[in-house]
């Protein structure tokens, strides 16, 4: 399985672009930057799609680097090593999520939370120019191979399910993280709003952090599925719950009313907003409202720093929590946009690379 | 000094009062509830202004009851007590902030957070329907008197300045509270924006604590007396700032940008808003802005509960830790709003009731 690059040899690659904000995907043939003695090259097995690939390919957040091949959520196996490299061996599963690179000098990358990179040098999976090479756009993971640097890539146990392992590298660690930042532990009450690829997770992880765990969803469609995971509710009107929470991380990717959610926390009680709708539909909270439900905080949480997100992966393994994944041919990927989009996908959906 | 009042009998008192919300302040005579067995009766030396005695008497919240005897920040001596008053003897000193009584019984009252009173039933020192006496309206302390249940009276040492006490049963207690939530202590770096009533005494309060503190103003006029105070730096402009904070209280009144003090903080850092703007203007954040400055905590504050309430006046009088403030006479009332809605009051003033 091992392949061989020659010093300098820029790495070819073939992936599935979108050329416009409005354009389908593609078949697309490309380079990435040699392979330097830090770095490893990944077969890539799996790539999930993420909810932000949809916003990023249609430059819903801001104007998008075309051709643009998305997919930050990537599993697969090593196919060759820099001189340096000492975490990995040819033949290892590896993982790679929303980052491949940053300073790793400033205060924030020296705490490993490197996608708030304080220099600015955090290089994104894809739609990003990598200020590390030339500033040449980044691709992402709808392909068939990546090259990073090891510091990069997770190590990736070899009794993973491996074809559910791409979207804990995003899906995981975006709702793993303010989990912990909020010290959830036993005892904590837990609601999740949204319950699609990120709610579910969450509940998941809380659930096993000893939470108890209630589900906010535009509808009853899931209920079951939601109980079956160990929720204890699953409510559609906010007005009649009764319960207080301790957290309530949002995963909803569209306009919706902040407010009655901050009715529902203690005092002392945390929003966590992790699902991130495009910028003119975004919503907002005001000083008044804050005031009028004082003492409840509202924060941001974005993705997770490399540490944390290979603590994520082996808590995962370890307790075997994975996504509910659809598992798609890369001719699909039109469709899984559409779904999603339509709110018509049940789970994740993860192309199978060699498909 | 102890004056006496029949059981039953209707307690007469002399106010200043608006008629209606762009109406002048005149003299008011008007009677209070009897006094109650768990009541006292404090003869009100002076009374503070608030900022949110303006928006009140001006129905900039929402529409106010009139006629409207503002003043939640009352220090005067008792002159008569009930029969099973305990913590109050006639002659000694005594203090009424925003409310003068709550449930008691839901879970917020029982740890003394009587302004979150879960059955809505906290009341407020003036503009409020008193549920337990008849919803008659309350009248504030620009009054020469005030009758209330002693749980709710704050106890002032007879070596305290009486005539700066009054504030700080409002502005005192309004910032001493969000520096104790977010755990303000030695080493901790606070920045205060906006530099008037509430924001001097903040200063004051984290200094004490041990922060090192900034000042956020909207220029240089006060910055000589920001430093005198302890504050290292007083910044009008935003850019340029290169410390990073724990802390932000926003005491800003008005609408501001909310996005430039996030960037401010620490990850894990907080901003926390105890100004009241006007509904019209009320600053907003948005999701977009939070995911951006993520791990970074927005939340309001109300005041404080009874028992902080006595925790930060013996802070306060230990320390000799007292507002600025001008004494002014009841006909100068009109006056004060007008400087104070100018920007040109320079710290509290305070009614001396007396004159």
């Amino acid at each position: 399985m091992e392949k061989q690059f020659n010093a300098g040899e820029r790495i070819p690659a073939k992936g599935y672009a979108v050329h416009s904000k409005d354009g389908k995907f593609q078949s697309f043939n490309f380079t990435r930057h040699p392979m330097g003695e830090n770095d490893i090259v990944i077969d890539i097995l799996y790539a999930g799609i993420c909810h932000s690939d949809i916003h990023s390919a249609r430059s819903e957040w801001h104007e998008g680097i075309y051709p643009m091949v998305p997919g930050h959520e990537i599993a697969g196996r090593v196919i060759a090593v820099g001189n340096k490299v000492s975490k990995f061996k040819v033949g290892d599963y590896a993982g790679v999520g929303c980052m491949v690179n940053s300073c790793g000098e400033c205060e924030a990358c020296k705490r490993s939370q490197e996608q708030f990179c304080e220099r600015g040098q955090c290089v994104f999976t894809y739609n990003n120019l990598d200020c590390f090479h030339n500033n040449e756009p980044t691709y992402g993971g709808y392909s068939n191979n990546i090259v990073l640097s090891e510091k990069f890539a997770i190590k990736v146990p070899e009794n993973a399910q491996i074809e559910k392992v791409a979207p804990l590298l995003c899906a995981g660690i975006t709702t793993y993280s303010p989990l912990k930042f909020s010290n959830i532990k036993e005892g904590s009450v837990v609601g999740v709003a949204g319950f699609g690829g990120l709610g579910s997770m969450a509940v998941k992880y809380a659930i096993k952090m000893g939470a108890k765990v209630s589900v906010f969803a535009r509808n009853e469609n899931k209920k079951e599925e939601a109980l079956k995971m160990g929720a204890k509710n699953l409510y559609v009107a906010l007005e009649n719950v009764e319960e207080k929470f301790d957290l309530i991380i949002s995963t909803i990717p569209t306009q919706y009313d902040i407010k009655p959610y901050l009715k529902l926390l203690k005092y002392g009680g945390e929003f966590a907003i992790v699902g991130l709708p495009p910028v003119d539909v975004t919503p907002e909270v005001s000083a008044t409202e804050l005031v009028y439900n004082a003492g409840k905080k509202v924060y941001g949480s974005l993705i997770g720093g490399i540490k944390e997100t290979q603590e994520m992966l082996d808590f995962s393994i370890k307790h075997q929590i994975y996504p509910e994944i659809e598992l798609i041919k890369a001719d699909e990927i039109d469709k899984a946009y559409e779904n999603l989009t339509t709110g018509k996908a049940k789970f994740r959906y993860v192309i199978d690379m060699k498909k």
